[in-house]
């Protein structure tokens, strides 16, 4: 064990970290992940932790975060885990793979040890999935973790996953982001048996790439032996995805993420010409102001800070990531939609709904083995 | 030969026809493909001929289409090659390749015969690229056709190719599709050295799925010999669509139509979105009234009507798709690009791009080989 790093969470200084497993979330918050660390994002934990009835733990280095808790006026209500590396916004997921004491792999390690429920990050995709599928165990049956948005429909939300995390997922892969949609929107979202459609181009089952015709098939069929039923609906285009017409919609990660990112840059394009239109002559200027109210109204709804962030799910724990440019506000939303599926169970839900696994898998699972080729890699 | 259906184009009716081979575009139109199929039809392709000097063949049962015709006060001016078979809207495409008398088969026989040098279809999408798939050939080098369809960017617009037709492409397919960009993005837009990025998910060549990883490779390389070098700039996300960054966007079929479905859905969205709040209370109202000049630049902006439609390319003929839903105005506006692309030699363009093939590919062009399956297809 000589070439583990120092992990979080050993040494006297948390005893008491072990306990959360008790309906009362426990949120390890990466407070040194996105545009705006640490001081938005201590400042958004600290608003979780007073307004939602959750425990805290800032990860990060306790000199650069005492200054910003001070600050606040919060003193020791927030608790501090040390890690004193930083991988930076513009690092790959490659070069945050290695770097065992970073904000966001002592977060996750938090998670793996018990004594914390979800983590938070704000920091680059690409690093805390890779950091996350490294640090933190597959689920029995769930190969490859997924990533699940709230898009703003109206008037229902709509969850898609994966919205990134697996670019090349297999059909079956697709099947279990199904289970893993339903188990989310049942917590997150409160609807009892989640519709849910596979995202491709053609409303016919034949149609769409090699991998949503299989994937068709899988999700239509009857589920395998001791599993949950999807309530699966058929095929969905990307004209559906504002429409509300399902709760949960099924993709690739490639796919999804070049879909969500394509709504985005839409609505921000539709915001700007919209203000184009607004301001360009003296009477839409006046007419703007008399709608002043309408538009904010239209602003919020379209505004990703209110949506808590993507859940990064499929995994023996739950990671929220939250935009880059996060203010408190978005980390706040964040906390709070991690301390709701920690609530909810979601990993527990999840683990029911895709059914016993062969044993092979739990034994390795309770060993905890870790890839030796990673920990070589570590000791660098 | 007595297997093969009557064709269009045979016969003493227009032995002019073989002569379009000139600048002077002809245009076949399939004046039953559509939702207001043929009324909206002829009468766009009636506007088409009087404004754009261009010369319309209709194609479809002349009993149907001269009453139109007489209706509009045409008469002799407009021509039809009859077509007796119709292919329905709700047809799927496996239907529509087995007709070889319906108005979009003998549209695509007129340019594979040489009496026409462009088809523009209202039909639906899919049986529109399998028949035309079916009865047009490849060009030499381009296995798979690719369908180029231009965002209304700002201040530039942006060619996104494929938009549907190929959903499963080999990464040379996507090289493939950057040439026929590039002269598309020359002929229909004027611009001499299209910049042309490849869509996938994070800016670096390393990030992607497989395909987007290899076509990278493919496309950030040195040209194959005798094929004509690509302004690659590199890697663009779902978000750069609608910021005009670059001038081809390359992506594969599926992708292509999720995202422009997506972008096509927001917009509408975010349309409806604007709308509710600027009719929701009096005083919005009354602003409304004052804007209303300026919503509607922007709605006209966001208006598909205006683009033209969709290109198939890389295939013996160009064939523009309208939408499904095409007015009138629509119709000739897919005229008129349809005129632009063969008045600019876009096939010509293509097959000089990509440069000469090997000796046998010519060989079978040149002998206009057909699926013997699919005569007995035919025949039945």
């Amino acid at each position: 064990m000589s070439q583990d790093p120092p992990e979080a969470g050993d040494g006297p200084s948390y005893p008491e970290l072990s306990l959360w497993a008790g309906r009362h979330p426990v949120i390890a918050v990466d407070a040194m992940g996105g545009d705006y660390a640490p001081d938005e994002i201590v400042a958004g934990a600290l608003t979780a932790q007073r307004e939602n009835d959750v425990t805290v733990l800032l990860t990060g280095p306790p000199a650069r975060l005492r200054p910003v808790i001070s600050r606040l006026g919060a003193g020791p209500e927030l608790r501090v885990v040390p890690a004193e590396d930083v991988v930076r916004m513009d690092e790959g997921a490659l070069s945050s793979f290695r770097r065992p004491r970073s904000s966001i792999a002592v977060a996750c390690q938090l998670v793996r040890r018990g004594q914390a429920s979800a983590v938070v990050s704000a920091g680059s995709t690409g690093a805390v999935v890779a950091t996350a599928r490294h640090r933190l165990l597959s689920l029995p049956g769930v190969p490859r973790p997924g990533i699940a948005v709230v898009l703003p429909t109206s008037p229902n939300p709509t969850v898609l996953i994966d919205a990134g995390a697996t670019a090349d997922p297999k059909p079956e892969m697709l099947l279990q982001f199904g289970q893993l949609g339903t188990a989310y929107a049942q917590i997150a979202l409160g609807i009892a048996s989640p519709k849910v459609g596979l995202l491709t181009i053609g409303a016919e089952p034949g149609k769409g790439n090699i991998l949503t015709r299989r994937a068709h098939e899988l999700l239509a069929a009857e589920p395998p032996p001791g599993a949950m039923a999807i309530n699966f609906v058929g095929n969905v285009e990307g004209g559906d995805l504002m429409d509300g017409v399902v709760d949960v919609i099924v993709t690739d990660g490639f796919t999804g993420n070049v879909a969500l990112k394509t709504l985005e840059g839409a609505l921000r394009f539709a915001a700007g010409e919209l203000r184009g239109a607004l301001t360009g002559t003296r009477t839409a200027k006046v007419g703007a102001l008399l709608q002043r109210r309408g538009l904010r109204d239209l602003n919020d709804r379209l505004d990703s800070e209110s949506y808590g962030g993507a859940a990064m799910l499929g995994m023996g724990g739950t990671v929220v990531i939250a935009h880059g440019a996060s203010t408190a506000r978005a980390v706040a939303s964040a906390c709070a939609l991690a301390a709701d599926l920690s609530r909810g169970g979601i990993t527990e839900k999840i683990r029911q709904r895709i059914g016993p696994q062969p044993e092979r898998r739990f034994r390795r699972r309770d060993r905890e083995p870790r890839n030796p080729e990673a920990r070589n890699t570590e000791a660098k």
